[in-house]
């Protein structure tokens, strides 16, 4: 399987790791809106080139792995290159999801190609989590924890406030909340029962530390509902300590069965990643194989993780998966 | 969508109770080997009808779901009845899956029906966990405990050692390989490290308890690679302590990305179910939902939940879904 990259940053670098793990997949070209001579990848002798040149790579690509972001490259990025290649992206931005997956729709059956969107672990294996515990327990109720994990919008928003040079927001599941939904209570809980917000941040020279706690904690939307712990560190201190890039969750549904419901099921999920984006980048090399199958059975159209058998991902055969997976 | 069911013990009932969690289901009908009349079910007015007069349903039916036994049951009845009627069946003998796929698809092709075999969650949905981890986590490490249970095969031959009346046995995951796998150290764990087992024994009448207990704890394959426990008790006891059918377990992926492979996951999947037959008739239904909806595309023969894509399984319409739940 012939894949090519379009977007060099921590997500493109994560599929060009991924490819080198899975035996079937090639990397066959990098796509860059820089200047390629200024873009330096980690495997030799694979052609950088601008996107200005990607249609004359037409016949040259199985699937074009897309990684952009979801604010403002993947909404016109996707449906375009869809008309031309076999597409999957991480789109990210849940509210939008219906709308994107119509315009990719479109223009994925007028190019009679496979584009597979919102590739990834949320939205991505954690909808599966979702979907398959809804369908096996109709009666029942759902949480979603995330962390501990970088929250970049939160960081975004830290940095925004006069005074600030530098931050990084941490979202942390509260283990008390988490042990309530696991004894199958069925709790209710508030925005505040479920995470903590613990936030690092770099003063400017002068800057009011007292003022800056106070903006950050009354933060409408960001950080008011929650507790929120904020840690004043230097930028040697932040950049040594707070560069990793880990993330992770839970997905849990709690459900009744029974003449009188007397008797309650878990269905839990997790995920504990060191490397949010090369982990991403590997859920994104899965669905590519899922992409370039679909299309040789003569399917085209937008898919998402949801509309895609679970034998799809898999490089063994189905064979091998029924022997030894089931 | 019409559903009978085939075999009324454990299964039966709990896919009677499933079917009323569902709106878009309804049981038409119960088939048994018995005397009918001696059949008594929980659902008021549903016709109970000797299996001998199945055939006279083979327009009033959308899905049969055989609750048999996978020992001598369902290798019969699968592809049997596969030829009248789409089918779900809960075949969990691992090693003989791919023979019973083989003639569930020829039987279920010729009738132009849909068979999903091997539905539950152990085959079922820890075979989905299995496949989607591997397939996201090429380079990494499986791993896969059971319990707190019963199991029946290890209680089963307790009941056969001479002096022993009844008897249950415990399969139960020990934490600290639990944790092990957990923290991403990829142990290579034996299986006296992986899980315990507890007896609960009632003897005969005047039985040899420390006889009893060594022919236990050094019975080759069942009990001599692990640490046991033997409790004695009385009837009363067993019955009044012991007649849960609890059951779960976890399905771990441990795996590494990264340049170095410096970078380490988890993906976790975990079940921690009251009633075992409940929840996998709950998921029986919902394979159920899948077998009627791909059967009305046009398509028929075997498949596994591995073949099935997520969005088959939900009441919920794939707009839905994708507004809701990706």
């Amino acid at each position: 399987m012939r894949i090519a990259i379009l977007g060099y940053g921590n997500l493109g670098r994560g599929v060009e790791l991924a490819i080198k793990q899975n035996a079937d997949t090639e990397l066959v070209a990098v796509f860059t809106r820089r200047d390629p001579s200024k873009v330096k990848i980690q495997t030799p002798n694979i052609p950088i080139v601008n996107v200005a040149e990607i249609v004359e790579w037409k016949d040259k690509i199985d699937v074009l792995i897309l990684c952009g972001g979801s604010a403002t490259d993947l909404p016109h990025q996707t449906p375009k290159f869809a008309k031309l290649f076999n597409v999957v992206d991480s789109f990210d931005t849940h509210a939008k999801i219906p709308n994107h997956f119509a315009n990719v729709d479109t223009a994925a059956k007028a190019g009679g190609h496979i584009a597979i969107i919102s590739v990834g672990w949320d939205p991505g294996l954690f909808s599966l989590a979702r979907v398959y515990s809804n369908a096996v327990l109709p009666n029942g109720k759902d949480y979603t924890f995330w962390g501990k994990g970088v929250s970049q919008g939160h960081s975004d928003a830290i940095r925004r406030i006069k005074g600030v040079k530098n931050a990084k927001q941490y979202t942390i599941p509260i283990d008390s909340a988490l042990e309530a939904v696991r004894s199958g209570k069925n709790p209710d809980l508030t925005t505040r029962q479920k995470h903590l917000r613990e936030c690092f941040v770099v003063l400017d020279e002068g800057a009011d530390a007292k003022e800056v706690e106070r903006q950050i904690k009354t933060m409408p939307n960001y950080f008011d509902e929650y507790n929120t712990t904020v840690n004043f560190i230097t930028e040697e201190e932040l950049q040594r300590d707070h560069s990793g890039l880990a993330h992770g969750g839970f997905v849990i549904r709690s459900g009744k069965t029974g003449q009188d419901d007397q008797h309650n099921h878990i269905v839990e999920f997790n995920l504990k990643l060191d490397s949010n984006p090369e982990f991403t980048s590997n859920v994104l090399v899965a669905y590519a194989r899922a992409a370039y199958r679909l299309n040789k059975e003569g399917q085209s159209g937008c898919k998402t993780v949801l509309d895609i058998a679970p034998s799809y991902l898999s490089v063994k055969s189905n064979e091998e998966l029924r022997a030894h997976y089931l």
